[in-house]
């Protein structure tokens, strides 16, 4: 962390702001200018406020060099983290595909799809039974009927689900749902974050849809520091002025993260999109820039679909796109 | 609403789509051209999900041309909503403002804030117990102490006090709380809007700070449409790329909510801006603006801050504001 | 500037830069921590072209302490300027009112504005002569034959005129106008800055829709440094995910180009916002957080008018205006 | 398009409206509701002005539905566009990779890369002869010099080359180049993009970093409606929140190009991202998502680069990319 002081900074306001940083463990290297003063802050500032130090009157301005978070930095953990669901790999080498309609909407219709995906190769089974949606006059997801749909499709299929919660509130109604979901509107929920730390099932975090990475890694950050380390990020598109599509898919986003974190990261393109005729360009894509996995909506009849149907592609070209998935991977791995 | 269809649609699918609309009470017009039909929709279209037909296979595109929103709307309410905290009035040409920390640190501390506040002319008390912060490693609030602490200098300067909520299963300790505030990062938290649709107590709801107006207000008929009509709408900036402001104070929202809403606006030039220097001008171009109230962070050691210190201003700064705001009020009343 | 080298640089990369460094006049300060080595540039930067820098094997990054301009810099020139045009004065207190029509259309319709806002005060008249349109199958402007009527419309009136150039070869038609604007889409049109830093007219320089207010004054700095002090900043939006506006109007540009330059800032509330309805508050707002100036599409049949008419006031809306906004300013005066 | 009308519309004002319509070819289907008529358009609706019919006192709003291109449009155009230069195709299936340095510098540097990047297979070289820059005092290309160095690496390596023009002055020196760039930050300079119109040259088009899809594909239009069709689109990158790269790319542009355009589009991942060690993840990624190709920065010393070297590759690191590539399209090419 650097510092920059004012010009002619107020003596006692400096020995005072100096003897707190010693107190927490920090060696000060100072270098003095003609126009101001530059302290240079030696050992682990992650846990130094910024904004706090910012707010001092001596201070100019304030600039991390460090990383804010720890367990999530690739620098103390150089490994790949694998995230593990049941015999499922997520990360370090391990690809997975999710699937599965936006909204559980009847048992047929669950395990209809279920049936068609364990059919053609996908991993895991994804369905919402609590739906956010903008307006309270919309479809609101079956609640926890719908954790129960999704229940009997996994008990025929076999397949680990993944659904989302929305409040803390719901959390017993988890505890036979393999992978949890927090949706971009909660990524910084920080009491949910909390209490998902304590929780020792894998976490799907999805990016805010305006959240920058370094957020992002911070929100991971609260769920590890609360001991849970089983974290998949998955990106689902960013808020920008581009109307052509849902939201602006962020794939930059994949060696970013590779480069920060050690943890796994998913792309969602169904979402991000918003349109199904989008989906097999920008999964592709994904695979190609070293996504650790896809998950993508899927429906028995996207055009009867009770929610977001209109990004849902069929199993027909899921199937169709998994095998140029493997294709894409199978050639680039042996070059 | 206007359904654009595809050329030739399917007859059947048309038909089934006709029937369900008609089914929920609408009026269709059609319009058939060389190369699309199209369709206008009379009658109450917000509970049709437009994502729903957009998803069909004969609908090239679905356009609003309603507000998806009734209660929080101007057209069905035109006169101002005021709401009421004791006898302090907001909206509907009553102006207020709520000033105080960001966070409540000490009892000495908010205590003096509060007498030097109400010494000044400040109408509410806000400080918040329960902080959303970015890294879990950063001091996140005093709690449900910190809710003491605000009720003690209530007591003792007879304030209405204003702080944030950060989850459903804080609810019970905001029973001496006179106005509950949703954050930015919570605006779109269903569970939490919905639950204080139940609630009797007026809401100050944030602005997401990637939220449309279109989002915001849908948020507020969120608890609207739960009986509670005491909505006190908050702009508190957008992201933007500008990086000079913390966020980009979006003053233009408020003419715009003022058309499409009776529901009061405030401004929150602190966090808005993020820097206590531009607090006045933004604050004085709000009220010009036309905003109901301005919610303002005073510190009595802005350097000595908990939080946000750097955005925070002194009560002699806030009552210099107070004497300007006066005068531009009375100016502006007067011609 | 601050350089923050790799651990363990190479040390003979590390004397070259070092000692390129002290040829161009700067000292260096470094601090050696565990992890890294912060080098503290002091002197004047602001020709040192950091990204040269950061592309450097043994840096990590490079972080400016000081602003990359100097000529626009308050810093170095405190005191306000005052752009003179006649004996019309902008900036340093003195406040003024540029109004007209998008584009000149015909002698009849800009001669009759042009008396129209002679008689409610305005006092300065802008017209387009050359537009900027999306599309090549909208209205171009009328060109040199609009320039000429600008020039019947001054005779007339005594209006010192403003009208925006499009290219350099534009250049010989604007002899006899008396500001010349920059469009937004050339605010970095860099061989125009250069160009227009060679003529001695005020410059009216409006912010690019994505542009940060450093890029701006960047922009600003390119006419300064050709020779030209005369440039008039102008804030007309800028673009984000808000859609009920056209642009979102930054009016936090207003203190922090005050903070960080001396040139005049003026705003733009007609193209920002996109509609005449909300014009008046954000003119207001404008006024109240100190601009400099106001320029406002007024059109004497806003319903025929041949280009964003939308967005025009009528002159007695203008008239009605001016007098709030020279209340609110003998009412901020006087406090 | 769909105009619709405010309650009540003045009778007379639509019949003006409607005369005006019919006279310029247009067919009106008129829906009347009980809160609102709307107007469907039939015919060709791409030259009308959607603000000026906004603008008019009877119409609550106009919304499009035919696209406001023609000659970019695939509706009108299904057959993918191929460019060529010399022997070299792109589009339609053929891929093609540009690549060189951010800047020249010298005969030296320019004609080595050349032969380095001909030796491993690169289509065709670029080079930045006039450099828009932020600061005026920053390096701003070799101007002319850098065109006739271009010129000889081309005479002694046979390649097309491709460089950016930034006003329109500089047209005479671009004789012998083969393709003209137009930066980002002039894709709105619309005399530039009609002069260009005029020329027979393939014309590479970046997308700016702020405008739309739509507004892209305007800008196209704009240059084949001054009769020349060889249009190649780039897209670098959009600006968003996020400053962990320079910008953020947006490659679902691809597939929605794809969909509403017949011309080629090719990716910059290097000005995209800002940093060399995402450039390869960017590409694959790219060229997954069906690109018709590349342009990279490549430099034969990155470190020593006098202008954006953090972004550029090594010819080393280009080679082993365009294997990936090789296998990457073969075997999508193959399922």
């Amino acid at each position: 962390m650097i510092i920059v002081l004012k010009p002619n900074p107020d003596k006692k306001q400096y020995e005072n702001l100096a003897s707190w940083l010693k107190g927490i463990g920090l060696k000060l290297h100072e270098s003095t200018g003609v126009q101001s003063t530059i302290i240079g802050l030696v050992g682990d500032t992650s846990a130094v406020d910024i904004e706090l130090i910012g707010a001092m009157e001596i201070v100019e301005s304030v600039k991390r060099i460090q990383e804010p978070y720890k367990a999530a930095n690739r620098k103390f953990h150089p490994v790949d983290t694998v995230v593990e669901v049941g015999d499922i790999k997520i990360g370090g080498g391990h690809f997975c595909t999710i699937a599965g309609p936006c909204s559980v909407e009847t048992e047929e219709q669950i395990c209809q799809i279920a049936r068609e995906l364990k059919a053609v190769g996908a991993q895991m089974l994804r369905g919402g039974a609590f739906k956010p949606r903008t307006s309270p006059y919309a479809f609101q997801g079956l609640g926890s009927d719908g954790i129960e749909l999704l229940l009997k499709a996994k008990a025929e299929t076999d397949f680990p689900i993944v659904t989302e919660i929305m409040d803390l509130s719901q959390l017993p109604m988890f505890d036979n749902v393999d992978v949890i979901q927090i949706g971009a509107r909660n990524m910084q929920n920080f009491q949910l974050l909390k209490e998902l730390g304590k929780v020792r099932k894998p976490i799907l975090l999805k990016r805010g849809i305006s959240n920058t990475i370094e957020e992002w890694l911070m929100s991971a950050e609260y769920i590890m520091a609360g001991g849970n380390g089983n974290v998949i990020l998955c990106e689902r598109g960013i808020r920008t002025f581009e109307t052509k599509t849902r939201n602006t898919l962020d794939l930059s986003a994949i060696p970013v993260v590779k480069e920060l974190s050690h943890l796994p990261i998913i792309i969602d393109p169904s979402h991000a999109t918003g349109y199904a005729k989008y989906v097999e360009a920008m999964s592709l894509a994904a695979v190609a820039a070293g996504a650790d996995g896809l998950i993508i909506e899927v429906h028995n009849n996207p055009s009867a679909a009770w929610c977001d149907g209109q990004q849902s592609i069929t199993s027909e070209a899921f199937q169709r796109l998994s095998v140029k998935i493997d294709a894409l991977r199978k050639s680039l791995s042996t070059v």
